[in-house]
């Protein structure tokens, strides 16, 4: 596998579109199309949440055709927009296969913004013509841009991995930023690649790539309406079908996925820190991933990772009522390689050493149940003034 | 039922006592004890959290005893610290029954503050004798002060009620603050009445008016490893047993929670508003209360309520996550006769009138789901600024 610089451009067979269409601002980026040449095999993780998007609906009917294109808009989500709502996607999403010669069902469409307004369609209609006119593989240096919402970066990469019948690339995007919680991590991405993969191959794939990613990340425990991650990869006569072949595909996808996933716990409101929560020594997988989120959701927890404070004890409270099976004095937790507590005992530790691990925007925390073999890792943020500034002025 | 001026002074048979121990900072009431002169009924409520401090663990053990006094310091939790932590309460809850001629399994103690340190025992040995010679019915008065850790003003109240065999007084204290949530939303309170109650209506009672009261209100989710509500109440030969007397009683008990849980949301660190969340029309009363736990826990919705933004859409997708059955198209949200969103659809408001409702330190939120006859109301916080400060600078 080899990491590329740049990203959705380096994938043949794609184009990329991004406008502004002025759908509640009127100077950004917030109207943009991925278009394949070939049809595409696709597949897609959507949110759990029992209130979900227009799009998320449209998407879940169409995920199974061929795709020939996704139309995506930031700064309006189309949820709790009622049938009108729904059949907006399905006029917008019509509109473009028209204009490109497609199939109706072959057009998905994801929305990301506010929730409970109905988008102006006669202004998107209005901007098909151009979107469709600027498609261009360079255009996928922009996209990333065009789907954000109160993302600070836009996140993007590319990697290449080899196989027996050729080279192939796969190329990621992804907007997340607050609701970023396990069970559908992040609002919105986007995975495309030329490498051949058979349906069912890429639905247990993308699957499991999403589980080791997106669903290990969290930064506010919210879970939004619009979740949705989708791949393409073009139908062929000749899918790659070794087994060594699927495994670089898999391992170069997760690879993509988790560097992803890191971007948007970076990039979580107002997060000036990354920490990852290891648990080890649970009595079960289970208990180890509910110990892993308890902790890594715990405003005490993640308030104290901004004050720089080594404060094991909210560490030990978020353990204890996480559901997990767990004994005071078998407990253990160090952050990095220092021993904060050890079987239920506090460490005397240095504070110094302690205290430059606490000043790094980048550490891990080890916390060992001591009474089995299952672990489980998250990845969480700290929170700061930042994010109820970010989330108390992002307004309906 | 008659509201008194003043708090647990006022209930004849018991006495208090609270001085500076120095036990974590040199100049702040952080000791105290409640006396009572006869030997009590008790009933105790306790955190589930499956890591718990030394004292709720004496407690637990106790709690169906005669209880003739509780013990009760701030600034230090005496949790995560082992068989020595243990035998500290055990050692002062000894020394305070010789000083006062009682039994040495009477004495109840309880623990407020950081994690993982040793009570400094001998230095509050010590102050026994202090403690004890100070004991009064006034220090009443400044008890809800000793007990407080980032709590911002002390809490106590109390009431009289009728009964056929004479007027009887309840008064309650607690302190709270941050790790407020459901199943055991105090860290502690403290209740004492001179009504002679039976040990099994006192449990019954106890145990429903905590799930009235501190089991439905919310500040950050966290749930900690010390919280603990006990009642007192004198060992009799005539306890009540008519219905209404009981009822009486009862209500007067889950006044005085109700008024306590209130207080402490109010006080909910760094909050500034106060907004009771009413979830109606769920299938179940299950249901209900998920939905509303959900919408009260959301970081979302709390911060959306900080920055006086009726951001509605938050609401609908945390009651959408919440487990609880919800169908888009039954679903309304109103902030208090203002409604928002009606069977799924938003509805065309006054800005002018809501924004004086999101204006007001105290505010309801009523969502309906419409598909049912059950419903639950929980009561939380906006989560500001200083939240985030004071739980980020509360350091180990």
């Amino acid at each position: 596998m080899k990491i590329l610089n740049g990203g959705l451009e380096n994938v043949p067979g794609f184009k990329y579109s991004a406008i502004k269409c002025g759908i509640k601002y009127s100077d950004r980026l917030d109207y943009s199309a991925i278009f394949s040449e070939k049809p595409c095999n696709a597949s897609g993780v959507f949110t759990k949440n029992k209130i979900f998007a227009a799009p998320v609906q449209l998407c879940r009917e169409r995920i199974n055709n061929p795709v020939k294109a996704i139309l995506i808009n930031a700064t309006n989500a189309n949820a709790c927009t009622g049938t009108e709502g729904y059949e907006n996607a399905v006029k917008l999403t019509g509109n473009i296969a028209e204009k490109i010669n497609a199939e109706k069902n072959s057009i998905l469409m994801c929305s990301t913004g506010i929730i409970g307004h109905q988008l102006p369609v006669s202004k998107m209609l209005d901007s098909h013509k151009s979107l469709v006119e600027h498609a261009a593989p360079e255009n996928g240096k922009i996209l990333p841009e065009a789907i954000m919402t109160t993302d600070t970066f836009p996140k993007s990469l590319s990697v290449s991995f080899e196989t027996t019948i050729g080279e192939f690339t796969i190329a990621g995007t992804a907007k997340g930023s607050g609701m970023i919680a396990p069970d559908m991590a992040t609002l919105l991405s986007f995975v495309v690649t030329n490498a051949p993969v058979s349906k069912a191959d890429l639905d247990c794939f993308f699957k499991s790539s999403v589980n080791k990613s997106f669903n290990s990340i969290t930064i506010d425990g919210d879970m939004s309406t619009n979740d949705t991650a989708i791949i393409l990869s073009p139908d062929s006569n000749e899918y790659l079908t070794k087994q060594d072949d699927l495994n670089n595909f898999e391992k170069a996808l997760t690879y993509v996925l988790t560097e992803l996933a890191t971007m948007l716990v970076k990039d979580g409101e107002g997060s000036t820190k990354l920490v990852k929560i290891n648990v080890k020594g649970a009595r079960s997988h289970n208990d180890a991933e509910l110990a892993a989120r308890a902790i890594s959701e715990s405003l005490l927890v993640k308030t104290a990772f901004f004050g720089k404070d080594p404060n094991w004890g909210r560490i030990a409270a978020a353990a204890g009522y996480s559901g997990a099976e767990i004994h005071e004095y078998c407990l253990s937790i160090s952050f990095e390689n220092i021993p904060l507590l050890q079987n239920g005992k506090p460490v005397n530790f240095d504070m110094e050493k302690l205290g430059k691990i606490l000043e790094q925007d980048n550490f891990s925390v080890t916390v060992d149940l001591g009474i089995g073999e299952a672990c489980a890792t998250m990845i969480t943020s700290d929170i700061s003034y930042d994010y109820i500034k970010i989330n108390a002025e992002y307004s309906t």
